[in-house]
């Protein structure tokens, strides 16, 4: 660890100190220990956590690298501190647990992940765990813990962003049962197998450890997740939370347009069979297929529409293309594109994509162009649960009523629902039981970036929201946040 | 060199060799020694030059490497074979001369360049000095070249492809004063500069030495040039000859469009700045205007737009696009991309690039990216003679009419005007003098590589029509072709 790291975690401890003393000092104020518990205290764990890194100059924690072992070390004892019994099972997950008045009952889950991307930022992952300690650690001060009606399981997941191996969700795939054995012998960079890699962090390493990790979907009862937006609808729509309807399901797909190469001063205009002006047309297609849904869906009532334009319910990007030779001077005689399609609901993803592929081929006939379209990976929508939908909801409005005005003056009953086309734990973890998700407006919905950022005041609302969550369930004259 | 290349060269010989003994058997029979030295010598040379190369798997001979001299000395004795003095200049140019009938006449120069590609044809240059010294050995052996009204004279050039110092046009720049004294210091990939690699070759290689090959105007009279058309347009009108108008100008453009990065599933497509779409949108545009050119040009008649559109008077072409970061699951950041603009008149192309720039900068301000277009290279077109351009023509039209039936059914009048879209020799000898360029069919108008072909039909009408070039400045009865 580098030095600057550790004078960061000093920084964070010596501040924790002073806000104990003022806690003390404040005695019974329940109002004072919430802002604390809630509000600061969060927005410090999570500048104590970003310092832990595998790098002195910016946020970088693999899978199971030696600052995520230490990041999950120090997660376990503010679970500790919330009052919650913890344990690292043998894929690095971070647990904590309180029993509530029925340690029998199906469980409530609540995670995200604890591993980062390279040059991270503070909040993709880190928020939900830090906002669920904060959530359970006022009702367990308040003495509230034990009222809930079930056990309430908090899950840091060691591995979402599956830089080192290369598959993402390894933590949560195996809660939910999905961990392949496969994948045991799949190699890092260094040439560590994710075996080695495990018996190295002190667990079994075994198929047989990890697939036995895997819960009785009896006895889960939900499971709740807390994550910033990493898009901009909430900025843009200036409300600090929103509830997640589904994370969307994707169609990735290649494209191949073969045309004929040739001279770029000697074929006349007339005469070519240009693959890139084939491309440009098929390029803007895609585009105006998923901004007019109603051309591939019948009559679509306006409101429906914008959903699907403004709301991200539909999503179609060309994130990389190249031409072959690739010479100023010469017209291509291939090129080649890639189309990702992310939607909500798997029957428009994959109307779309059948009008995406029938236009490039409607394009290429036109223009005598001979494509080749392969769809290369696909995966289904997780639609949230409802119910876990309408209680977020209104647990989120409720947060903001209690945000003071000089904080949010909007209206505070109409929490935006919004897609995630980003994949999350929550995608894994819907296979197992019911999900729900709530996001966190994040500035200029940047992520993966040390320039992500989400107002500290928006922590607040996450961790204020999570808390009334929890608290619907506990007898009303018992909850008085 | 490979002792492939060698046979092929002795193959050739023994070929040349029975020719001759039937041309011997058909003593005066000018039409029989016509066949030979129009048709079937320059098809037989092709092939030998062919067999010269640096490689033994294709075609290469670069800029005074062992082949391109090798190959020289072999253009040197086919040019005294047709009855010319002959030399090498201080650049590796092979010139063959004759007096004609006043030794101080201003000369008729016909040239084209004896260096290729990596894995070339066999024609592109090879055609233009083979046909040019055809033609003169046919005016030899008929003792017409002395009735000649001015000196001709033929040069091979030794560089235009421009493969190993990366500078197009060194043998004839040369010659028409065009020779920049910077060039002798520029490396090929050997690290071997100019200068030292034309001392290796026997010449002074002194910026002097080179500068002083400068022809004086009022010495030359014109400059002919026969080359393949390195493109589509004689093949689809079905005509071995076509006369070129004009070389054409051309305009390089780098476009860089900069929006807004963001992941592929979590901005809404009504929020997206993408340069991709916008650049999409771009190049189509581009497509448009070179179509379309009525659209800046105001009202254009019918066969004024057909000479654009499918005469190839204006081609506008994206040869290279690359996106950042380029991933499939990101909305690139900035896209690149690259516009060669290309037209007979400087007017046209200059409309034309202010109308695709105008248009690019409406559709980034319209999709809100930020455009940076930079104009790279600009190059004038160069207008051929008109009256060498007549000349030819007739002479083209005289050929087709000599072919047998069985070889030419069309119409023999028609001699297509064509626009060089490539750069030749003729673009840097039209700073010394006037310039007129036939050109010939190939096949699918394929070039710089090893399928570039041209039917030997079309050779020989080729030959012909240089011989009847020449022979229209010969007294009337003499010239009996």
């Amino acid at each position: 660890m580098a030095s600057s790291s550790v004078n960061a975690r000093l920084v964070g401890y010596i501040s924790l100190f002073f806000i104990s003393i003022i806690s003390l000092a404040s005695g019974s104020n329940n109002k004072i220990a919430d802002d604390e518990i809630l509000k600061l205290e969060p927005i410090l764990r999570l500048h104590q956590l970003a310092a832990i890194s595998d790098s002195p100059h910016h946020i970088q924690r693999t899978f199971l690298s030696k600052a995520s072992l230490e990041a999950g070390k120090l997660l376990q004892t503010w679970m500790e501190d919330a009052g919650m019994s913890t344990w690292i099972d043998n894929i690095g997950n971070v647990h904590g647990r309180t029993n509530g008045n029925n340690p029998s009952a199906p469980a409530l889950l609540i995670g995200s992940h604890y591993d980062t991307v390279i040059d991270a930022g503070k909040y993709d992952g880190a928020l939900g765990i830090i906002v669920a300690i904060a959530a359970v650690k006022s009702l367990h001060v308040h003495g509230l813990l034990e009222k809930f009606p079930r056990p309430i399981e908090i899950i840091a997941f060691s591995d979402e962003e599956g830089v080192r191996f290369q598959s993402t969700f390894l933590g949560s795939a195996a809660i939910a049962g999905k961990f392949s054995e496969h994948l045991l012998s799949v190699v890092d960079k260094s040439g560590t197998t994710l075996e080695a890699a495990l018996k190295a962090s002190s667990v079994p390493g075994t198929a047989e450890s990890i697939i036995g990790m895997k819960y009785e979907a009896d006895s889960v009862w939900g499971y709740i997740e807390v994550h910033i937006e990493q898009g901009p609808v909430l900025e843009k729509q200036g409300i600090p939370l929103g509830v997640v309807a589904a994370i969307a399901g994707q169609t990735r797909i290649n494209v191949i347009l073969k045309g004929l190469q040739g001279h770029a001063g000697t074929i006349p205009m007339a005469m070519r069979r240009d693959p890139m002006t084939a491309s440009a047309a098929a390029i803007l297609n895609i585009e105006h297929i998923c901004k007019h849904p109603e051309e591939f869906m019948g009559d679509l009532e306006q409101g429906k529409r914008n959903h699907f334009v403004h709301e991200g319910a539909l999503v179609c990007t060309v994130g990389e293309i190249a031409t072959w030779p690739g010479a100023s001077n010469v017209i291509p005689g291939e090129v080649s594109f890639t189309i990702d399609v992310r939607a909500e609901d798997d029957l428009v993803r994959k109307s779309a994509v059948s009008t995406i592929i029938k236009r490039i081929e409607n394009i290429s006939l036109a223009r005598q162009v001979f494509p080749r379209v392969e769809i290369k990976h696909e995966a289904g929508a997780v639609i949230c649960d409802s119910d876990l939908q309408k209680q977020l909801r209104f647990a989120a409005s409720q947060a903001l009523r209690k945000l003071p005005s000089s904080v949010f003056q909007g209206d505070k009953q109409c929490i935006p629902t919004v897609i995630s086309g980003a994949g999350h734990d929550a995608l894994m973890m819907a296979h197992l039981t019911k999900v729900g998700m709530l996001f966190v407006r994040c500035t200029g919905g940047i992520s993966h970036s040390p320039d992500e950022h989400v107002l500290e005041d928006d922590i607040w609302a996450a961790s204020l929201a999570l808390k009334d969550f929890l608290g619907k369930e506990i007898p009303h004259e018992e909850f008085a946040s």
